[in-house]
């Protein structure tokens, strides 16, 4: 192991310490995300309580382990200016992801903590019971008491600004409201005017196709053919199927989607695939050489999502992927698709249709959905909404938003788990990724003029190749906002998303 | 926490101390289960190496527990005579299993300890490496020098009689070389009198049918169709495939089974499915109170055996067996089978004919392979034979016990694994399971007349029933040597397998 001139040998010895711990925690990490997807892909029923035990076991050795006094003094070592300054980037990085949760983590009272965890194990079954019965009263004491706490550990966090920003922080570090605000402010204006003018569209797409049946065992074909096209590689990786598709990386070299085949609806599949793809090249093209440390992984949950919607999105909903693509998936579907010819097909994938669900809805729509839920977060931490008149205030703030009100709770507030896990903050992390990467879209088009060709000749090493060395290689070495200015040259904008879907839906709409 | 009479709070506290830890080694061993069992059948290739390090760190954790100077001071306490009286049964048991493994570790000097494991981790290549080359010098250097370590830690672990004694006790407490001699002499002398006098037989059956190819596809069927109806809970457990068959629980309510689907041998998959139940339905059937603790488990590798070779052979190959599920594989396979009676089929499965490589062997050849390695160990440790003369040696026992000689180091004294991950007294295992089920056989057919009936008319429940009740639910309660004098009335005893070679055979082979 090198050493740096300068440095005394005792913080030599505490530099290599920190990385012993920093390899333990990362190497049971790694543990624990394996589990984690065991048990939503492999576990069988009966397993699967009694394995929840062994986790929150490790779960709390991890815990433990990060916020030891070991930790903190190697912390309080390796973060004063004089060591910190001469420390290489990787564990400067390193070094800084762990003194953040260290620093939170340590903030919070153990018992605070521990009611927490409780609380959130006990309302996911709360929530799922209020979800089915469309009676949100029995999820209300729970919810009610996690944004308390919410609130508790924002004040323990510390934050500048709007106390929403200590949560907002956990999710998109440097995120503020102040600076979220203005951003999602125009967003909002101009996708409210432009789906009015969709609206108002007297050519819509048609969307007739979407409501055949497609033969399970013929998608999962094509998506099997689909992804390693599209640059995720499976001898590093797997496609599994669950209900909830998700992507996990266990490590560099090994990194599992899940996706689900329904036969009613061709889409989940096709675009699901892709999106979990998204997320899994990102984390297979992270620097081998991060493994065993704080930052392999992905910049922040924006940039995340940034990936996956990027692929998802302006690659896979583009005309030119289905100029790839579109005879194989034809060829698998003749009677449902023989019929309908490119340009048909690709304006039916981009169909605008305000909807209750957030995960079901489009591009345009999409943003729309986090906004309300932003909006209702930031009023809840901000003490200016209480959780028990959230059922009235999301419904008027859909009939805002998208002009529609949902019949049911189940179809409006209940809608999704977040909050149950104490996910407060989360929310925002999607339409930053469609922030991200419509301005990340606006770079590699000016860098790699030929990129749409690139997509049409199916030539989609060109595309991740610029991808991992801008982006995915970098793994957690900055901090997304350094990260987005590094990559595009400013900071994040929403005008390059405003301008991507005005262009988009102008043509599929004939606006 | 209910407290025993008369024990001081300072006693109380440490054998609550002792659960707690006793809790926290078992979840992180059922982490590590899941771990092993996923590298071989899920981790896709790239990430094997890196998740080998993780698996390595949490060993190492786990270890390091188990031998903490923690365990060491409460196992002091509660191995004392007065405190052991007192403790319930299952913490009693709990606390041998850990003290026995403490004592063990314990002795065994670091620096050798990990010397042997860096060892045993590259002995496993070059043993690869010699089996493919069929050259057994590439394996020699390292197998000298497990051997060494071996009887280093002979005498580390301390013995009584045979030196051999110490590593026999890993595997089957309590076995010694003294009580296993005249059990492999007696079934030694018999089944190579049954053996000549079955060469000799003039009503030989024919094993035609299993020349022929059976669609892959259809094999999977059918396992999937017996696998529940033999008793293992698909709720609780799943059916994978690998290259090498193998049983892996990862709790009562997880129990992970593998197979392989041979074309070229249909006997592969139905008779290698149904060993692997056997395993698995052992530990499904574990008393779920058990867990968390050491003795949530089988009792021993013997009688783990003893319950995979019951169900395979003395269940899985009974003709009562067939004429419950003959029909249903023949419908499957209409043109191998359907010229085959019923007859003719049970004694084509029961064919025994000398062969090379264990792992195919027989019923009855095969304990005359694991005799063959009991004699090398046993020489090996006791000084007698070098590691350098095996190839030779094991020539020379193979002419003598079946009466053929390898053509190839590959065939013969390089075929199996074990030696190189220092699996020395491993093999005899094998064979107590053969000579556990007769004996086990013997106690049902009297306790449940209609034993073959129930078979007949695939009512495994009596069977499985009456295995739980008696074995599968005490988990490691019991020592070996308790638990068969318990269920059957008597410590180990050959005549019951020599008996039923014997009336078996000569059914089979109209002697």
């Amino acid at each position: 192991m090198s050493t740096i001139q300068g440095l005394d040998s005792g913080v030599q010895e505490k530099i290599t310490q920190f990385k012993q711990l920093d390899l333990k925690i990362s190497h049971l990490n790694s543990m624990l995300a394996l589990a984690g997807w065991d048990q939503k892909v492999m576990a069988p029923k009966k397993g699967r309580s009694i394995f929840a035990n062994a986790i929150g076991t490790l779960s709390t050795e991890v815990f433990k382990l990060t916020v030891s006094k070991e930790m903190g003094e190697l912390l309080a070592t390796l973060t004063s200016e004089e060591v910190y300054s001469q420390l290489d980037d990787v564990t400067k990085a390193s070094v800084r992801e762990r003194n953040n949760f260290y620093e939170q983590s340590k903030s919070i009272p153990s018992e605070l903590y521990n009611e927490y965890m409780v609380l959130t194990s006990n309302a996911n079954d709360a929530w799922e019971e209020a979800r089915e019965s469309n009676n949100f009263d029995v999820y209300l004491p729970y919810l009610e008491r996690i944004v308390e706490i919410k609130k508790q550990f924002a004040e323990y966090y510390g934050y500048e600004g709007h106390p929403y920003n200590a949560l907002l922080n956990e999710y998109e570090p440097g995120l503020t409201v102040e600076k979220l605000d203005p951003l999602f402010a125009e967003l909002r204006k101009s996708s409210i005017d432009l789906l009015q003018r969709i609206n108002a569209s007297t050519s819509k797409p048609n969307g007739e196709i979407f409501d055949k049946r497609y033969d399970v065992e013929k998608q999962k074909e094509f998506n099997k053919f689909l992804l390693p096209r599209i640059g995720f590689d499976m001898n590093a990786g797997r496609l599994d199927e669950t209900v909830h598709p998700f992507a996990q990386s266990v490590n560099t070299g090994d990194v599992r989607l899940t996706t689900r085949y329904l036969e009613d609806n061709v889409r989940s599949a096709i675009f699901g695939t892709i999106h979990e793809a998204g997320h899994g090249i990102y984390e297979q093209n992270v620097n081998p050489e991060l493994e065993g440390t704080a930052i392999c992984s992905g910049a922040s949950f924006g940039i995340h999502e940034s990936q996956s919607r990027f692929l998802e999105n302006m690659v896979g909903r583009s005309e030119e992927f289905w100029k790839c693509f579109y005879q194989e998936l034809q060829e698998r579907f003749p009677e449902q698709l023989g019929g309908t010819s490119l340009d048909e097909f690709y304006r039916a994938i981009n169909i605008v249709e305000p909807s209750f669900i957030r995960v079901e809805a489009d591009e345009l729509t999409y943003n729309l959905h986090i906004m309300l839920r932003y909006e209702i977060e930031k009023g809840l931490i901000g003490g200016e909404i209480e959780v028990k008149d959230l059922p009235k205030v999301w419904n008027t703030k859909m009939e805002e938003y998208l002009g529609i009100v949902p019949p049911t709770d189940t179809l409006g507030v209940l809608q999704d788990v977040h909050w149950s896990f104490g996910g407060l903050g989360y929310f925002p992390s999607y339409s930053l990724g469609n922030l991200y990467a419509a301005q990340i879209l606006n770079t590699i088009t000016k860098e790699i003029p030929t990129f749409y060709q690139h997509i049409e000749k199916g030539e989609f090493d060109v595309i991740q190749s610029w991808l991992k060395e801008k982006i995915h290689t970098h793994g957690v070495l900055y901090t997304p906002d350094e990260l987005i200015v590094k990559v595009t040259g400013e900071s994040l904008n929403a005008q390059y998303l405003v301008n991507y879907l005005e262009d988009k839906y102008s043509k599929v709409y004939k606006l």
